[in-house]
């Protein structure tokens, strides 16, 4: 029987995640297989701790060349993480015609294309199934089941720690800092939490994605990013009302001409089904011109969730092995020709419904002055909700509009925010229907 | 560029999605696979009713045999149903070593272990994507994505037009009856119905995938069914009191040396994700020891999303073929003499929670009659909710138990039933719990 031998760069979370199933599910992998999956090497700079698991036969180096020119290396993992080792390293596997599975998203998503022509120069995979979604096999989806389809549109939720965060200020009522800090007391966010909840790692999967689904080249740089540090109990209790939820989502769209890639916080209505994704888990519905709405869910991030991923890029390389081919399916879902150069839509040319909420002091003309502003700008009023008052005693007055253009919207903020009697920054959230087919 | 010839047979709904693919998204196909899939010939008894389709150059002939015997065909995709015609000229078809793609459940669930040896005998490939949830790539998921998890456990919505009936059910208060009728006159049921509210299309399903999760060989005859027709509105009402809602399941689960294979209606809590998918959409969730649950949702029947799901069948051996190669993935996801044979659990040995609905004329000591039953057969109750009086007069008694045995509630039943003051037969609905990880 045929042995394939693997390489880890990294022995974190993830790659002792790898190890782990590589190790624990040697019988099933090789049975399902039909080829050892042998764990040659890992190397890590710390080689004195101990990750739980019996690596028997395998070594662990501190050095990752050890790995990178070891000439019986098949295949080779990377999860240490971060663009600057991480890509020389690849750079350097791929040039050496070693086989590169990553979970690195950052990296896939700001170097890709050059990683993409490098691996295809050199005649070898490069496979990133864990970097978006987790164990979601989302890649594989775009790649190979939706090959027939038009990808219309996704949306998706892409980061648990985002999702966490929105989960326990609806359901608890809990103020944005509070669940923050609760987050990273139980682990589901990092002590410096910028990466998600600005929403630049849920922009780094939309780029990755974006490309697969369209057949376009990787473009992080035009990809509209905002968080959801300004979302407010208030804002969820109005969605809410309105039987909507708010979401980070990371939204992709295919139009004649140029994409849609944004990724903001938006409010969806509870008849789509990723209104009830909750806590920590991820979900992406994909509208394909001949599926209809499809989704999947699934743990997005996570030791063992992560893992199964990268196994499954493992085992696709592992059975081009075995039959002696490689480059079945094109790295980016499409030969490097057919990879087309489409722009993405600059966020002030986007039409879409918004919600926005002022805080005004409890003044006879504001309401009048506000609409004025927004009829001045075109904008239309559906609806206008005002209860309560607030601990300071100004009041909320929430707008949601019919579809209104970012620009113009911008511009009547810029307007309102000047009244006197408005006080702090207006909070807009974009409003993301389904499409119906 | 390399030219594949693909033959249809059956041009009903189905075989004209494929066909409209074929022909409509010519140049998405030849973009993304590198070669071109080209339509030679279609054949169907009616060669006359137009189905709309600009066939160009492809044939469309009455008889099979100008496909299953024309030597340039590569593959063919089987898209008339049923279990005659459609098994014998798919096994000439696999003999004569042509590839073949097919949607037929019935067909694979019945006699998938023949077909999937002969295919492998003449080394080509024989997909059936299409066969289980439509559009989901679930297929594709339990062969190649999950491959290093051991699959815990499934359960899925799999059947378009019970999932219909018991939305409309639970969110209209129809009688069964009624729903069904509406459900025909939306074309959501066909005129003679029994396949789909009797269970059986789902139990062909399950028998498919609870093969491909687990390895072993396909076994349809030993699954469990239950259908819908029971389900009252009374239930659902009672359910959604609970927090809980009424599903038709398809459910698989491993154990140490047998498996679970069973379809019946499950009352589901609301947090299970599957709770949430409506009308005719389908689900699967899949529970895998790395991955943790995940789900798969879209349609899972009708003539594109179906189209959709062979497309990816044929594109995949179509990018088999130009690299030369054939059997790259095992048909049912593991070679031939790595699959098992695992007896599916008899179903008086499964221990489960279980709702049960009895009617009772006003009686002041039924209750006790009723518990005392209970109590002689092991089965231990969780909590009794008695309210209202049906129209006849008669009260609905519900309970809730513990985990029981499949045997001891079966007895208790009969001896229930033979009381006096109850009326009619007992309902018991099984409850499915999410599995905690």
């Amino acid at each position: 029987m045929k042995t394939i031998n693997i390489g880890i760069l990294g022995y974190g979370i993830v790659g002792a995640g790898v190890a782990k199933l590589l190790k624990e599910k040697q019988e099933l992998l090789t049975s399902r297989i039909g080829a050892v999956l042998n764990l040659k090497t890992i190397a890590d700079i710390d080689t004195k701790t101990d990750r739980g698991i019996d690596l028997g036969t395998t070594a662990l180096v501190p050095d990752a060349q050890k790995i990178i020119n070891d000439p019986d290396i098949d295949i080779i993992v990377e999860t240490i993480g971060g663009e600057t080792f991480a890509k020389e390293f690849i750079l350097k596997a791929l040039e050496n015609r070693k086989h590169v599975v990553t979970a690195n998203k950052a990296l896939i998503a700001g170097f890709g294309n050059d990683l993409v022509n490098t691996a295809r120069e050199n005649q070898v995979d490069l496979a990133f199934e864990a970097s978006c979604g987790g164990c979601m096999p989302i890649i594989k989806s775009l790649r190979e089941s939706l090959v027939a389809n038009n990808i219309k549109s996704m949306s998706g939720i892409l980061n648990g720690t985002c999702n966490y965060i929105l989960t326990k200020i609806s359901n608890d009522g809990s103020e944005f800092e509070d669940a923050l800090k609760q987050a990273q007391e139980l682990g589901f966010a990092e002590a410096e939490p910028s990466l998600d909840i600005d929403g630049y790692d849920t922009a780094h999967k939309l780029a990755i994605l974006n490309s697969l689904a369209h057949g376009i080249k990787i473009n992080l740089k035009d990809i509209h990013v905002e968080g959801i540090r300004n979302i407010t109990p208030v804002d969820i209790e109005f969605a809410k009302s309105f039987g909507y939820t708010i979401k980070l989502l990371a939204i992709g769209k295919m139009h004649e001409n140029h994409v849609e890639a944004r990724v903001h916080p938006t409010m969806i209505p509870d008849t789509n089904p990723l209104s009830h994704v909750e806590q920590s888990m991820n979900a992406i519905a994909i509208d394909g011109d001949a599926t209809g709405q499809t989704m999947l869910y699934g743990h997005g991030a996570g030791m063992m969730p992560t893992a199964s991923a990268v196994l499954s890029d493992i085992a696709d390389i592992a059975r081009n092995i075995i039959c002696g081919i490689g480059g079945r399916v094109p790295i980016l879902g499409y030969p490097e020709e057919n990879i087309k150069s489409i722009p993405i839509l600059p966020m002030e040319e986007l039409y879409t419904r918004y919600y926005m909420r002022f805080e005004a002091q409890d003044n006879p003309g504001v309401l009048s002055k506000i609409s004025g502003i927004l009829g001045d700008n075109k904008i239309s009023i559906e609806s206008v909700h005002q209860k309560g008052r607030m601990d300071n005693g100004n009041v909320p007055i929430v707008m949601i509009t019919h579809i209104a253009k970012e620009a113009w919207v911008q511009q009547a903020l810029k307007q309102i925010s000047s009244i006197d009697s408005v006080v702090g920054i207006p909070v807009i959230i974009r409003i993301e229907e389904i499409i119906q087919e």
